[in-house]
């Protein structure tokens, strides 16, 4: 099937909050999701961006059932490793259901790794749920590696009252 | 013990390069840093940095037997969430031993806390090594939560051929 990839710009917050959701739904944690159309356009296209986005889009004719043609996505920001440097991480990879197996998912991916090689990153991380075989599978058969299983690494956050604790002198 | 918390600058990268070398070592990572003096002046401190850094300071009377008044650092940048929108990401925290118990990693740590808060981000996130229990603790008595045991996510990474590969159209 015929399928685009182009950078994301402000008119795609809508199609992007639409997709953020069903990718939520799909990993089950959906009522974590607060994030509005109205944050992606401030907080991804206004000056110092917190994150860049790409697009995946079918022509007209391929259109969903409900008129969508915007039908993947990938979000990306720059980061740091203090052992190898520049680094690139995705935090969402995602494509429709009824598109997947086309390729787009992985296009997406590989225009992330190449914006990266060009801003000179030498690595790409993201997170992967670990019921989630299916999504695993493709990242591990693209030479990924699996940081938790291997060295032991584990993902941490402090939010809410936490963080605002934390941040007292 | 007289302390001091401050931004970096570009001075302080030979002392940070030093310190993420005694982290790696901790760690028993030492083999995977290619990180050097110059790589952190140039990705941290020119237009558009990579990351941020912070570093604790003691008086020349507390100096290390090496001379050191640089004891310990974080290094950080902000990212972002599609769930929860704006975030900050906690690369190293570090400590040299024997500053260690001095409250030193907790004004590190709060004061990335606050330089997040200020931002509007919403989270710190990091990662810790499963078997490093005196760290996890020291989180997880903040109020962090381990995202990895409690959710499922494990850290990914794709770099090297598989990122030269995967950047192949």
């Amino acid at each position: 099937m015929d399928f685009s990839i182009r950078a994301a710009n402000v008119e795609d917050c809508k199609d992007i909050a639409r997709m953020i959701m069903e990718l939520a739904e799909y990993e089950k944690i959906a009522q974590h999701v607060k994030v509005t159309q109205k944050d992606l356009e401030q907080d991804g296209f206004s000056k110092n961006p917190f994150f860049h986005g790409i697009v995946a889009e079918v022509p007209e004719q391929h259109k969903t059932n409900d008129g969508h043609t915007k039908i993947g996505y990938a979000l990306y920001f720059y980061s740091y490793s203090s052992w190898s440097g520049r680094a690139v991480y995705m935090e969402d990879l995602y494509v429709m259901p009824e598109f997947r197996g086309k390729g787009i998912g992985k296009a997406l991916m590989s225009k992330v790794a190449q914006l990266g090689l060009a801003a000179g990153c030498g690595q790409l991380n993201f997170t992967v749920l670990d019921w989630n075989k299916s999504s695993l599978d493709f990242y591990l058969n693209q030479g990924c590696t699996d940081v938790t299983n291997d060295m032991g690494y584990h993902y941490m956050s402090c939010k809410g009252e936490a963080l605002e604790h934390l941040a007292q002198p």
